[in-house]
């Protein structure tokens, strides 16, 4: 973890501390995976502050860091910052904990960081990498053994329920997040809740899922058919097929997200359907399920080597269904790999 | 849900607008369960501001607002604002979107918001009792059915797994947060995160967990034993389970935090203990797994039949072990109901 605080530590002015806050980033510099810490990092130190709830597992989670176990984190952060200006993650820092501080220093002291702690998270070292396939490992193999069932008949929650049980059987520390089971007229619900309704004969079936494991995530989506698919089931689901693997297949080391956007964005539009996309192309993956770097038309950031992200064009037809096909990648030098290794087929359930 | 949203406005002043922004908050008013949505109140009108994505959530989950479906929410809530002075929620808007809605209209039209919806929350109606009436039910049972298992030599990870199965599978919707499984030297630390540890004759065995239903959590703990006690673990069960009872026994509507924190307080300090406590006593439970009211010594906060919370008092001993024992309860006019029906003995596992 040396080489992760010393690359920030870099970054700040010898008169200068950075408030870590958001739990996210104090895992990453600090490995603390608790849910009450937060770091100060001046040129030459590193301090991880806490609550004794949490003693035994700071010790034994973090290194390369002073630990300091307090009943009033930002009172001790303030003090150890006292006399020199404090930089703030405004993204994750509320306006009442802002408050505090500038009670405790002055407000005049505080400034919003200007580098995020999520910008060195965006390349993945080898180790990260591991993890984040391993939990795409288990998700995908969920997926393979709940869908060689015949799950016409179950409820959205069942299936929801099934994949989680296997996922976590298959050594899953938690799931990644929130199952979605999206079926028939529900599958156009981008962000759908799995309720109580029975996946019937000619259904869609929208499943985007996926496990954590030590603190990283996966996350892949499939569509799949109850029987057969009718025609304008297969014409969708072809269409965002064909977006997704253009897409994907302009990934490599030096693009940029604008370039990864812009295949998906020339398909939908070519079929006057852009209106029925909806959401983002794609996300980074790994401490967090959502995370820098996002895949909008409007960035010209270039992605670097290591990048973990998502690739997830999906066309969705309110009281219809919809179809989004996800998978989660890392970036390479030369190309792209897919950690999230299932099929692109149309699989028909309960055939 | 009008009742609740009239209740608020009635707090505020003709010229001003109050902009709900945490999550829990934005449910509890507007009904909204997705991940991104804000709710604008002024006296007269109520607005949800949600992305393309939850369209069709929100307007299923929605009623008594106006709903607004925007790429920019900030944007949208702030031109509905312009002209009122905006109050916001301090403890959970960012920094950042302070400054951006500080763009958006002039900083110093925005103030923080004197009333918190949290205190809004803290008495329960009878339909969010029953529901989480409902998790506490489901989790018990569940406990039930994972304890009458010989769970000698499953490892903690197991043990987590199987209860949340049971959860789900009797109906829960998630689990409530990360179960914790702690056995042996684990059992010390307060927050322990389950492990390959296996269970063997003669640990304690701290199970802290919950399950949730429409959004409401239930939180219960209960410490066992594997095989006989011993006489220490005899002691040290018997004087959490008399601070526990005692506690418990002075709820009533109208009883201050610090008066049912008191008796734990007496019960430990005689035994010389009281640095072996180092949590609080209690917290409210609903939408949040963790909600106002927080039980301290320090508060002469009421508290109002309706009031859910819990009530877990714990000792923990570094390398040897701990027991915590917590109820969720709700607070009626004449003393209180305990929701997490489940036996105060010593149970011994395996048996």
């Amino acid at each position: 973890m040396t080489s992760r605080i010393t690359r920030v530590q870099d970054t700040l002015p010898a008169d200068e501390a950075l408030l870590v806050t958001k739990p996210a980033n104090v895992r990453y510099l600090s490995g603390y995976s608790g849910s009450n810490g937060i770091v100060l990092l001046t040129q030459s130190d590193a301090t991880l502050f806490t609550d004794s709830r949490y003693a035994i597992q700071a010790s034994s989670e973090c290194f390369d860091v002073n630990i300091v176990i307090s009943s009033d984190l930002f009172k001790g952060a303030a003090e150890l910052a006292k006399g020199s200006d404090l930089q703030i993650e405004a993204r994750h820092l509320t306006v009442g904990a802002f408050n505090r501080l500038s009670d405790l220093l002055a407000p005049n002291r505080i400034k919003v960081s200007a580098v995020g702690i999520e910008s060195f998270r965006v390349v993945k070292d080898e180790n990260e990498i591991a993890l984040i396939e391993q939990a795409c490992q288990i998700a995908t193999s969920a997926l393979n053994q709940v869908t060689s069932i015949n799950l016409i008949g179950r409820t959205e929650r069942e299936i929801a329920r099934l994949l989680e049980f296997e996922m976590l059987n298959l050594g899953a520390e938690a799931i990644g997040f929130e199952t979605i089971v999206a079926s028939g007229p529900n599958s156009a619900i981008a962000h759908h809740q799995p309720t109580g309704r029975a996946l019937s004969q000619g259904d869609l079936l929208k499943i985007d899922f996926g496990a954590r494991v030590s603190g990283y995530h996966s996350d892949c989506t499939r569509t799949f058919v109850a029987g057969k698919p009718n025609q304008w089931q297969q014409d969708l689901y072809s269409l965002v097929l064909s977006a997704q693997t253009n897409s994907r297949s302009v990934l490599t080391g030096g693009v940029t997200a604008s370039e990864v956007v812009k295949p998906t964005m020339v398909e939908f539009e070519k079929a006057g359907l852009l209106t029925n996309f909806g959401h983002g192309l794609g996300h980074g993956v790994g401490l967090e399920i959502h995370e820098d770097p996002f895949l909008s038309n409007k960035l010209d950031d270039t992605l670097d080597p290591g990048t973990v992200l998502t690739v997830e064009p999906g066309l969705y037809f309110p009281d219809q269904g919809g179809v989004r096909i996800e998978d989660t990648v890392v970036v390479t030098s030369y190309g792209y790999r897919t950690l999230t290794d299932y099929s692109y087929d149309l699989i028909e359930i309960g055939k």
